[in-house]
């Protein structure tokens, strides 16, 4: 196990109605006056709207809104939220929706305290020294952007989606109201089961030994995962199975599995030029993504792989073929996955093979290798990219 | 799953040679002059009181302190710790050790922003409004104590172990270094991970329905203390093992395995009449008590043992008889809590047949029921110690 830091200070609020705790909980973390940030229409129509605002109000916190946040969320309505919470001097910032707005809001909290462009923490010119305090309500389990200091931008110019992190970005509070994902698409829901999946699998997959503890952390949320998801996509009001499936998706992404060990992430990254260049559901994506990249990799470093078939998949070991245990592991995985209704293909989710070039191009502009579990190389990339072209 | 706030701010900082960033992290923290609180020998000898003190001089900030602290923590040294703090304008509270250590820290830093006796914390008759802040070296990997909101005193009077429970108590920083720990006797080391695993069986034997991740993540902890508990023993020196126990350590007890469910603690109150009585350390009581309140339990709320033995000892389901899965389950755990070289009697703990009414008395002396798992009544309770005279 490799030394480790970890810090977790949000204030997590669960379970039924919780979002009626809102104006206290700004009240209580020093809000006085709140930039509130979210999509568009679903909290009008829901009524969260309603609910949040009166809560706002009761408590005496004023608020000025910044609506029309979007899946992949892009830098120019982060540029509108800085200058609008520098002109009505506001000094909390409450996002209310799922990983897109609370990323964007993560983006204008640091932006608002910071002279330069906001970007520049997304491009490693700058490093966060000061954030608007945060607030969450959370409507989808996905991103766990609720417990998490990380926040993933799409540069509009370039259109390259880029990653910041900062323990000034953890949100003071995050309010989890399962019933509020019931109304979701089973698609979204999919969508987001399959986020907080591989955020386990990039911290599971990792060369680092003696991580006993933070293994079966990850296989516990990966479990619980494959129990739960199913059921709320055959029962989308159940809001037993929600509230499991919202709890392991902050788990699965606050890093409580991953302290101490080396973590992947190249899942992600090869994703994340899917997302950008097709705005493609970044848990669509990942289901498409992953399991080729267990596939590639298992040839190279399979022993972690069966850990994944036995343990997660209950899959036995067959010990005179180990590749067939990893290979019926990931085949359980794959169709897990559709199950859920998830793609598995470029074709299914818009992508062109001709476009393939231009994202190695991009995801390797500023590096040599991809992913530490095993470092990929363009053509590795290549290659995982190609067999997603069915 | 049953509505539930989490908080766990503290900032841990884990790994080899972290006690050299104390100095650092208490300034970080707003600490200036310290009240550095241990219990005896063992620091001195093993060159960490030098290493911490180094670390608080080096960044500037003074220190007096406090030695003496024993197990099972009285209340004399923390009327002398308030005192002291009074005194010497004392603005940060530090403690290097063990649970008792930081017990007895959290017990002086509330009670010296309190005009009342402290005392009145763990009578239930005061709420702890302030408190000063907290920071940990941990030593011993057992009682959780350095990511918990918990204490636990015996108050000197009355031989009366009582616990109270505030988010000011929390620390704001716990050092873990796994290898502070490698030179503990194999009887505290055992005791150790015995109060670890019962940290989460007291939240794992719950009523609460729909809690598949935080059972999963009970399992996920028993299960590694199961494989690197054994290791320990074997091999004092391991570090590997010592990290992935200290980490699990704090897992089981900062809640995050807990939340969402009605918890049980009837063991720990039951056992705390033992420790009060006869200075039992806390783990060889819990040996001795936990395995036989689960054979009593087991005969009127079957369902959870079974899934205990099945998925944590991993015990084929006897579908004819799940009694008798249950009763490997419990043997399993038995046979494994002697071969970290536990006590599972009152002779090997020095307890007396005599005194069972006594405690009976104490511990009910304020309820009518114990435990919320099986709700026991003082003849359950009578029961389970004199199935524990051999």
């Amino acid at each position: 196990m490799d030394n480790f830091t970890f810090y977790s200070p949000t204030y997590f609020d669960f379970g039924r109605d919780t979002e009626n705790h809102v104006g206290n909980l700004v009240k209580q973390f020093g809000g006085t006056k709140v930039l509130l940030h979210y999509g568009g229409g679903t909290i009008r129509k829901n009524g969260l709207y309603e609910r949040v605002t009166a809560s706002l109000l009761e408590a005496g916190v004023s608020f000025v809104e910044l609506s029309g946040v979007k899946p992949n969320p892009r830098s120019g309505l982060v540029y509108e939220g800085i200058d609008l919470c520098r002109k009505e001097k506001v000094d909390f910032v409450l996002a209310v929706g799922g990983g897109s707005t609370i990323d964007s809001a993560k983006a204008i909290a640091a932006g608002t305290c910071y002279d330069g462009d906001f970007l520049d923490f997304y491009w490693g010119k700058a490093k966060i020294e000061q954030a608007l305090p945060i607030g969450t309500v959370l409507t989808i389990a996905a991103a766990g952007s609720e417990g998490s200091p990380n926040s993933v931008i799409t540069d509009e110019k370039t259109l390259i989606k880029k990653g910041t992190k900062s323990d000034l970005l953890r949100p003071r509070f995050s309010i989890l109201n399962p019933a509020l994902t019931c109304s979701l698409p089973p698609y979204q829901t999919a969508a987001g089961a399959t986020d907080i999946m591989i955020h386990v699998c990039e911290r599971y997959f990792s060369n680092t030994e003696e991580v006993e503890i933070t293994d079966r952390l990850c296989e516990a949320i990966l479990k619980t995962m494959i129990h739960e998801a199913p059921r709320v996509i055959k029962e989308p009001d159940n809001y037993e199975a929600r509230a499991n499936i919202m709890w392991a998706g902050m788990l699965a992404h606050n890093n409580v599995c991953g302290v101490g060990r080396v973590q992947d992430w190249a899942s992600h990254h090869i994703e994340h030029e899917l997302s950008a260049l097709y705005d493609v559901t970044h848990g669509a994506g990942l289901a498409v993504i992953t399991p080729l990249w267990m596939r590639h990799v298992a040839e190279v470093n399979p022993d972690k792989l069966i850990l994944f078939a036995v343990r997660v998949w209950d899959i036995p070991l067959c010990e005179d073929d180990p590749n067939e245990t990893i290979r019926k592991g990931i085949e359980a995985f794959e169709q897990f996955l559709r199950d859920l209704g998830m793609p598995s293909s470029f074709e299914e989710i818009g992508a062109k093979k001709e476009d393939i070039p231009l994202m190695v191009d991009k995801l390797f502009r500023a590096k040599e290798t991809e992913g530490n579990f095993v470092k990929l190389s363009r053509d590795d990339v290549t290659r995982i990219y190609e067999s997603a072209v069915k």
